[in-house]
């Protein structure tokens, strides 16, 4: 099936180009809220399932060995920016372990923010893994390998232990199989599996209600899901969408961004997980479509709803500050479903 | 009409997001050689039809007044990524108009070469107008205004007697009319205004062939083609898609880009003009799609098409330089059409 369009992009009142994909809704029972498009279709999650691939961290006891608050179990679910404040808690949750950069296999990556980024290079220094917007995940990653007494060197690989664990957990909450056949990898050199939007709203759907999960990996998803509702900013960076979508109603929505169009999100509220891909893998699609479906969700406050439609409403101005184009949520994103 | 898939990104063997679009090649009569999707649906071309909108500069003698040379007739026509070459022969330009940088009204940008960028960081400077990707048209513009006397100010509005030269010159090249009711405000502010890819397709064989343009707009339009695929850089910019487009066979192939994956190309040997958008707006996607379309219409040289097909099947590694995802035209790019 073809996907409907779900954002338009308008340039004055002309619509300029479109973005299809497919939402999906579940329940704590894993009956399907809303979806619209094909949610059948397996997708990369990427790094909007860095949540469910931190379980671990929490389940082997290494979090509590290493004294990991909620600040650094958020690093671990992050895609962050680059700031400084996130290089240096990746480089303080290493430290716990024994560890340091040397050890990050992410690779290096400048950062993605502006500012971060101009400050290396005005003091004419240079970026290293630590400002990989993964660091936080392979920090914890590392971290749990130390704790298990694992050889730590290639736990990016399919086969290490490491990712066994990733694989395990990922298979268990989404319900979906991992293998080589629907395998790929990711920037920071993680394998990636290709699973159905339905599967895994119904994973977040049982991350933030924890039903069918068993008492400890219930227990491992409310901290990690809380940690990062409590500090939006260490998942995310300045100006981001995490943090503007985790701030509209503070405790009430996580929110997680994959590369490709790809967005996760649970309400602890209804017990809801929500998944989505923007067909083309625009982020600027899927940062509107998963506002708007959070409107619609949240749709009985208000006050919160009008926040997120702003969201799914963004106005885009041009070098001269004059307002020129927009973003706007199509009817296919308030049909019946 | 739905537009086909024409890009698949793939991820190891996986497809991870496709590209749908509308692709139109012209003849020198108006003939329709190949398309596939909606052509007749109007799409802003952005700064894609550049070289059209810098005829005025050539036509009404301000480009002979201030002997300007193939490298300035490039620039006119280009979007580029404000290295210091570019910004540098932008002031040039505007100074044999008496003018400098203040003029500008394409608002400040800063350049999109990242080396550019943070060569400006590293000496604490901060860009200016002339960075911005436009500089090279709005300094055209503004040496056409003082060469016919016009007041400048205010040149980049609907009304000013410059937009309305290039207004004239847009119409009269695609037969499209252009007005209130399809405009729109490019991101440098000036006007512009949506019409169909066949309209575009259409225009581009008139300029690459003279058809139909009478003998004085036909001569401005070949000077202005052949400045820009003698000198690539200055349309462009270092590592950019226009460089290795008219580098795969020189004299033979122009292209221009626009904002919101638009493509617009000529091709002199068979008289051939070609528009293309990709429905998102993704520049990786127009970049496929147009290598793709100019490897089929070049297919009887082996050598070029070869070249053109590796740039329509690029490969993405990560940070770790591990090819991880690719670009794949689909068989619609390929149809009988």
């Amino acid at each position: 099936m073809t996907n409907p369009v779900l954002i338009e992009v308008l340039r004055g009142s002309i619509v300029e180009s479109a973005h299809r994909g497919a939402v999906c809704v579940a329940d704590a029972d894993g009956g399907i809220v809303w979806e619209t498009g094909d949610t059948e279709r397996p997708v990369f999650p990427r790094s909007a399932v860095k949540a469910i691939q931190a379980l671990p961290l929490v389940e082997s006891g290494a979090a509590d060995a290493y004294g990991f608050g909620q600040r650094e179990l958020a690093l671990a679910c992050a895609s962050h920016s680059g700031e400084a404040a996130h290089a240096e808690l990746a480089r303080a949750m290493l430290a716990k372990a024994g560890l340091d950069e040397s050890a990050l296999e992410c690779g290096t990556q400048w950062p993605t923010n502006r500012a971060a980024a101009d400050m290396l290079t005005r003091g004419g220094a240079k970026p290293c893994a630590l400002h990989n917007n993964c660091s936080g995940k392979h920090s914890g990653f590392l971290c749990t390998c130390v704790h298990a007494g694992f050889d730590h060197h290639g736990y990016v690989g399919a086969d290490h232990p490491e990712q066994e664990m990733v694989r395990s957990a990922m298979e268990t909450v989404t319900e979906a199989s991992h293998g080589p056949e629907n395998r790929g990898t990711d920037g920071c050199s993680i394998p990636t599996y290709a699973v159905p939007l339905r599967n895994l709203a119904r994973g977040f759907a049982r991350m933030v209600s924890g039903n069918g999960l068993g008492p400890q990996r219930a227990k491992a998803a409310e901290r990690l899901l809380k940690a990062c509702m409590a500090e939006p900013f260490l998942v995310s960076g300045t100006g981001r969408a995490d943090i503007a979508l985790m701030e509209a109603a503070p405790g009430r929505i996580f929110a997680k961004t994959g590369a490709e169009g790809v967005y996760c999100a649970a309400l602890p509220e209804l017990g809801y997980g929500i998944a989505l891909k923007c067909d083309d893998g625009a982020t600027r699609a899927s940062e509107a479509m998963i506002a708007a479906v959070l409107a619609r969700m949240l749709a009985g406050d208000e006050g919160v709803a009008a926040t997120l439609n702003t969201l799914a409403n963004p106005v885009f101005s041009n070098w001269n500050g004059i307002d020129v184009a927009s973003l706007r949520p199509t009817t296919a994103m308030h049909s019946e479903g």
